[in-house]
């Protein structure tokens, strides 16, 4: 038998531990064309908080009892599938369980990885949909120059934590963060690659950002939205570019509760481009990202900060958190005790 | 002796007549590496409201006194400068004068002709900065692919007049025009490439948009801005491009008056990119678009429309004009009676 977290009821704003139910199901067979793999590792986004409710373009939404759904890292322990070979190390949707049947199906979107001499986890962080996300926001949507400065918000989440790593070996002049609280500005500065740090639960976020970027900012990569990106967009430079990666602060809210910015006019006026971009709609690039980062790990270069939780009962606490802002750097959940 | 056109006060809010003063000088003389340029034609734009006031970040604001700045097509017909020979057309920032000194520096971007067996008024027009914008906008900014559908605001402007004939020949589905009033609308259709029109002066503008473009938008070229703007991003489809050429509607306005839209959020939500952008920053792909331009127009495809008055004389009601929406197609002043 196998554990798995299914959806119990729909939240109503932020998820609470009801709102997942655990279950024990038989571990499946894989019938001809399928795998089975066994979870070693998954992955939580601000955006599973959306399939429990009313679901995205690119995923449905949850039915009560459904399977959470959830991207990880799987080994392949048996394969009806020539694509897949026992021991390949795969990422792809496992869902919230221990064990999973995938096919070739699109769905799932399986990525073999190559670089399995670093950490598996790794297949959920930096050379999974995070780190590929931080590396196409600043290299691809951005086209960040040498010599340029760059914002960073959310700086020291999943995506977040990664980009000042990629924007130092994209040949970034400055790269600052902006977190909440001292804790995670700390971090910022001496665990990841920020030259400076803007709190901004602190006071006078303005009047921080002058004092930390007194030459402005050249490319916003915003995982915030809302308020802070309207207030940002007056500091960006002519011709500046800003990277929509995320919105975690209007996730919650209702279309007429977003927030209206006073800066609109700013984009016209100043030459700025603003671009908003999904990773799963670049993966014939997945394999060109995979390589690339992994040869900055290996160079030293990129240091990829893991929040490791342990065991398949964390998955609701370790998504919960993400909006209460609990995690620093990539969260990941460890499934398997021995996974490398 | 010569005429020209002086700013003699600062507009409040639209300029009037008596902002513009006429006088007389005297025909200058080239020194070595000056040219003397005869004008043929002078264009208007909006922002030569700004350079009036404040200025941009490309122009200063003029003193009183000061010759109005503006871009025209000029002949040779004196030169001490290798680079330009008699009887060459040029385009460059002459002023409203019948004649101009210029040289090499920077400041005048003179832009030498080669499709001078076409028109020369298509030197402020088809062939300069509102053809090169259209084409910048849908095909760089916008990376316009075959089979998508276009929408445009301020489509019997001077560079939205053109925007059809590119968007057609770029391989478009359909283009749609937005311009205030049945006459402009007609136009649209009969005149110019636009499969269909939207009065935005007309009867409750989102069910007119909606009849028209039933299957959505894939690119938006705005030259209006604000609250039409706004509404029009409700629309754009996922993965949608839109080029932020125009702000006519919030020239006139303080920071503070700017709209702020409600629709904001969609352009995380939808993948959108929104992008502001200058045809004076890519100077080196001006010999392209000339050259790509000129093909159309000899082909048939692109036929342009201008929209020309005629004598010095004319110039501050051409600009006036363009704030009251008077013209149709690219405002064109023919200066010398004898340009071709």
């Amino acid at each position: 038998m196998m554990r798995q977290w299914v959806l119990a009821s729909r939240p109503d704003g932020l998820a609470r531990t009801s709102d997942f139910a655990m279950q024990e199901s038989p571990i499946p067979t894989p019938d001809k064309g399928q795998v089975l793999l066994k979870t070693q590792y998954l992955g939580v986004a601000p955006v599973m908080l959306r399939y429990m409710n009313n679901g995205t373009f690119f995923e449905r939404p949850l039915e009560i009892g459904d399977v959470m759904h959830g991207r990880g890292v799987g080994i392949v322990v048996a394969s009806r599938n020539s694509s897949f070979k026992e021991g390949d190390i795969v990422q792809c949707k496992l869902g919230w369980r221990e064990y999973a049947l995938i096919d070739d199906d699109s769905y799932y979107m399986p990525f073999v990885m190559k670089q399995t001499d670093l950490p598996w986890s790794y297949g959920v962080s930096a050379l999974a949909m995070s780190g590929f996300t931080a590396l196409l926001g600043l290299r691809d949507i951005c086209n960040l120059k040498k010599g340029e400065r760059v914002l960073v918000s959310g700086a020291a989440g999943g995506v977040g934590s990664q980009v000042a790593f990629i924007a130092k070996s994209l040949g970034c002049e400055q790269v600052v963060g902006i977190a909440g609280g001292k804790k995670k500005c700390h971090l910022l500065t001496d665990r990841l690659a920020y030259d400076d740090s803007i709190d901004y639960k602190g006071e006078d976020f303005e009047r921080q950002l002058n004092s930390a970027m007194p030459d402005g900012i050249n490319v916003f990569f915003d995982n915030v939205g809302g308020e802070m990106l309207d207030t940002v967009i007056g500091h960006v430079l002519r011709r500046g570019r800003i990277a929509i990666c995320g919105r975690i602060s209007e996730y919650l809210k209702a279309p007429d509760e977003c927030h209206r910015p006073r800066n609109f006019y700013l984009i016209g006026l100043n030459d700025l481009k603003l671009e908003g971009f999904f990773i799963y709609n670049f993966q014939e690039r997945f394999r060109d990202y995979e390589s690339t980062l992994a040869h900055w790990i290996r160079s030293g270069e990129f240091h990829p900060l893991e929040d490791i939780m342990h065991g398949l009962e964390k998955m609701p606490d370790a998504l919960i958190g993400l909006y209460e802002g609990t995690n620093c750097g990539v969260r990941v959940v460890q499934i398997d005790p021995d996974a490398r």
